[in-house]
């Protein structure tokens, strides 16, 4: 096992960071593994917006819901970019419709996605922590109103990173054996008798967020989430929508 | 730098590959690395179908219209998979209609897609080679009913690998000013002016897979893909919607 693998065997989420910046050296590194990551067809379109600014960061915090959005180090918004190959398509004047496909959309939001865990992975080798933010989508308007995102754009996942202030358990997750299936999607009868051992494993489990707490097993924690959607996260094909996607459902 | 981003900042795709399996402790590694992948709000909903039956792969080589999908040691797709928790959900009584919502399908995309990286990097680091393939993209219906996908559940990517049979050249990619913008999304006045280097630079990289021919400059490529679309590609969004979940655009 070399370096690469055994961090990611131990990644953890970080919420908590020491103060302090990061070097630029550092930060170059990781735009460069961010520079290198595939893309679909070459046409590399996903970009980051990284935020510096204080209240812009405070204002991501409040729609994430969570104070280290405005604390860390570092705040990467990775979005989708189709905006720029537009642009590119209507000075060299060919029909841009194409461009506005959810096809489209799709090609830039795997590549923003690939280009975050890259980036994550970087980092995390680096011994720093970070945290995914898909918080911020439950308010994408807000976030593509503090970010200026034009047409075309849209946030895929936000990063928090920087020094580890912290250093929690490895969480329990389900085992492969659920999760990778051999030619063909595998059905099971009866999911609650086969997640009895991961519930008692994660019941098991402290999460240094609520130190103090044993955490819910895994099928509660699916009941409380399922009885308590948010209407506004679930907008968002209205919001990529207006912003410039066209929705092709025939159906 | 390290290993982990010194094998970043040299990933290349590779389409070509040695005869052969790999160990089946490499596939247990990189199995656990997909399973210490981050995963939005704990709920792991994304899988993957490990696809070794040749019937299947030949299939599937024909929807992606590329032969290494048939030939490489291994072949995996990463799908969403929120039908594992849609029945555990309805084994507690809960109202399921939130497990239907796009909030639910973008979770397990960018579950899956955070997987799919993590586990490119792995195999990097292990100096085997792969290659992503959104080309299954081309026909989503063809690949659900090759993996016989139930609902609630939706091919993201594929992915190629094993032991590389060729050494490609470094890719040229766009410059990192041209895709991380400080605080604010920031729009450029005339991009076939800004792209004039990185065309160039497009045009004097030779692909190994035509190894005899410069490539397009990169806008040229934007404008040739631009103007032919494919419609079937498009269809993503009815295709979702066929898997079970439920489009919510209200405008």
């Amino acid at each position: 096992m070399n370096q690469t693998i055994a961090t990611q065997k131990l990644h953890r989420t970080i919420r908590a960071f020491k103060e302090g910046s990061l070097s630029e050296d550092i930060i170059k590194e990781l735009l460069e593994v961010a520079r290198r990551t595939a893309t679909s067809t070459g046409l590399q379109s996903a970009s980051i917006i990284r935020v510096k600014d204080q209240k812009k960061r405070n204002e991501l915090a409040k729609v994430s819901g969570q104070p280290y959005v405005a604390s860390s180090a570092e705040l990467w918004i990775f979005i989708v970019d189709t905006y720029r190959n537009q642009r590119i398509a209507e000075q060299k004047g060919v029909n841009t419709d194409a461009g506005r496909d959810m096809d489209r959309f799709f090609q830039g939001f795997s590549d923003g996605a690939f280009m975050a865990q890259n980036v994550l992975n970087a980092l995390e080798s680096l011994e720093l922590g970070g945290v995914y933010l898909g918080s911020l989508h439950n308010d994408d308007r807000r976030v593509i109103e503090i970010l200026e995102l034009p047409e075309l754009t849209f946030p895929i996942i936000g990063l928090s990173f920087g020094e580890k202030d912290q250093s929690p358990q490895l969480k329990p997750k389900m085992d492969m054996s659920l999760r990778c299936f051999e030619d063909v999607y595998k059905i099971e009868k009866d999911y609650l008798e086969i997640f009895k051992d991961y519930d008692e494993e994660m019941q098991t489990y402290y999460d240094l967020r609520d130190a103090n707490n044993r955490v819910d097993s895994f099928t509660n924690q699916i009941a409380t989430q399922y009885a308590n959607p948010s209407a506004k996260r679930n907008e968002i094909l209205d919001i990529i929508l207006e912003q410039g996607y066209t929705l092709n459902p025939r159906l």
